[in-house]
């Protein structure tokens, strides 16, 4: 079945997903039933353009991945010039996929992207942590009002399963807590640390040399990402209503080799560990460095995979592990929503 | 939604099961829309029952957990003395629950359940892994011919998810190869010989005790259980057509405790692994101890858990961990497979 898209964002994550469009196309139809018709994608630095027959996708992803302007891929019939917004209100698509860049102190401009689809009685794919974290109960509101799905695996652990795997595999159960290794970077150094012997800093200068850590690392050992992480598992799985200021924050900054060390000869083991649960009608969090027992499923998580253990009340601990990060990986979480809003529409 | 059920074995996944459906009854009623009507219960040791308007399931239960045989259930206008069979053939149910024992060598009488349910145009929902290992074509064949849902989660892991996480987390994907920790009593037993530096027999012994090993231990050690697992994994996800015979199997018996604190001082670890990859048009299988290293997600699985390892093109390894049985467990993999027909029907 013919399925109406939009693009906004046409960066790493969406060109990612056009990939696995392309690359996937037969089985998507054939096993799937799933075809997709790109209507109209729009970026801020790089244009827009809107053809309701659909684009090209397999030229205009060469286009753009040559580095070429969306304004000017040659197409006949093509509509330039119209802002994000009026992309979204004309395009008249069945799903909008939303990945542009993040602002987590507004969620702008995706929120209002994600407002204007969800009015347009479009639902959304995205993997845009901003509005997830700021706008949720609105956006969620908004989209049910008009009938439509609203959906964002991506946003904790890229393309390893989260959301989807509360939804299909473990309805019924009462999620009551979950905990997990929701960075990788500062796992990896903890790793380098402990098996190696490394000094945090030489751990944190390999880190930036293998693009693992930003120039400024503050948001991954000082515990932010992973806070921003576990505040969406509090609220969203949970049923919180937490604000980045109710969870307990911790780096890794403070931890030495010697502790590492230390921790090793008890036979444990130091992991950033995010940590969310339900107390009564609360709910707790927090970013800690937590000496797990090597028994402890997260204790055996290496590199920089993430994992996260959910306790539930009838499946016991279930943990799920892989990667938290990657283009193609991202790009397959935008897939699999817009193959589960497919399969619901 | 009103859903009209028939449980075919009344043991102890049947009753898990309706235990399960007794404690949630509000939680799948107004989050999942779900209102299970029992109209037949059929067991070979304990009679069947038939009626119409549906059982009383809290009652009915109540009196089976108290070791009531099922014809003797007190019912007005409830019909006993039909076949499993029959009842089938006559409840005109939505949904067939199938946990009557497995037979492993004929699969029945399970398979025939199966067939007599698609044929009256029932979906079904099973953790028998006779049918799923022997019949699975032909069952298949027939679930769709007649528009019905063939599911059974619970075959490999029990609870955790393994099916439903292919179909609903990682569609799009393609399964390049599965490897995991299937039988939780030799993963204990090696984690005793390594950390204890226990005698294999008295490994053994102890998970005897603790009821994890039967008397006749043969199925778990010499890996029987592990491979019909990796045999369904092999068949069903990726595609292969294996029998028993076409799986290399070794055991752990002939696995000593220096064998593995050997390993260890080689940070290596003795994991009991069932591994299934694509090669070219084939698939391969085996059964046997490998010495994993540490950095492998496999190698920090623990007790009785098991874990599988899939490798896919998009979403790089994605690991699953949890129990691989259990009562509530095992009722759960039923409720799950029931909650996706009610949602897809």
């Amino acid at each position: 079945m013919k399925r109406r898209l939009i693009l906004i964002g046409c960066g790493v994550v969406g060109q990612g997903f056009l990939r696995i469009l392309v690359d996937k196309e037969e089985v998507l139809r054939d096993k799937y039933g799933f075809e997709p018709v790109l209507v109209g994608v729009s970026d801020m630095l790089k244009g827009s353009i809107m053809k309701q027959e659909g684009l090209d996708i397999p030229s205009f992803l060469a286009h753009v991945e040559e580095g070429g302007k969306i304004d000017e891929f040659p197409t006949e019939g093509g509509v330039t010039g119209l802002s994000s917004v009026e992309t979204i209100r004309e395009a008249e698509a069945d799903i909008m996929v939303e990945v542009t860049y993040t602002d987590i102190e507004t969620g702008e401009p995706a929120a209002t992207h994600m407002f204007e689809a969800f009015m347009s009685r479009m639902s959304v794919a995205t993997t845009n942590k901003g509005p997830v974290t700021l706008q949720f109960e609105e956006l969620r509101k908004l989209a049910r009002e008009n009938n439509v799905q609203f959906r964002f695996e991506g946003v904790v652990l890229s393309g390893t399963p989260v959301f989807n795997l509360l939804e299909y595999c473990l309805a019924g159960n009462d999620i009551i807590e979950v905990k997990g290794i929701l960075n990788g970077t500062t796992n990896f150094m903890l790793m380098k640390m402990e098996e190696e012997g490394m000094f945090y800093r030489d751990a944190l200068a390999l880190a930036q040399e293998l693009g693992y850590a930003e120039a400024d690392p503050t948001a991954d050992v000082e515990g932010f990402d992973a806070l921003a992480k576990i505040l969406m598992l509090s609220n969203l799985v949970l049923g919180g209503d937490l604000k980045p200021r109710d969870v307990e924050r911790v780096g890794i900054s403070g931890i030495s080799t010697s502790d590492v060390q230390m921790a090793k000869s008890e036979g444990k083991r130091y992991k950033l560990i995010g940590h969310a649960r339900k107390v009564g009608r609360r709910v707790i969090a927090s970013v800690k460095p937590v000496k797990l027992p090597l028994s402890d499923p997260l204790a055996g998580v290496n590199g920089t995979a993430n994992a996260l253990t959910f306790k539930t009340d009838l499946s016991g601990e279930i943990t799920i592990q892989g990667a938290g990060a990657g283009k193609i990986e991202t790009g397959f979480a935008v897939l699999i929503d817009v193959l589960n809003i497919h399969r619901e529409m």
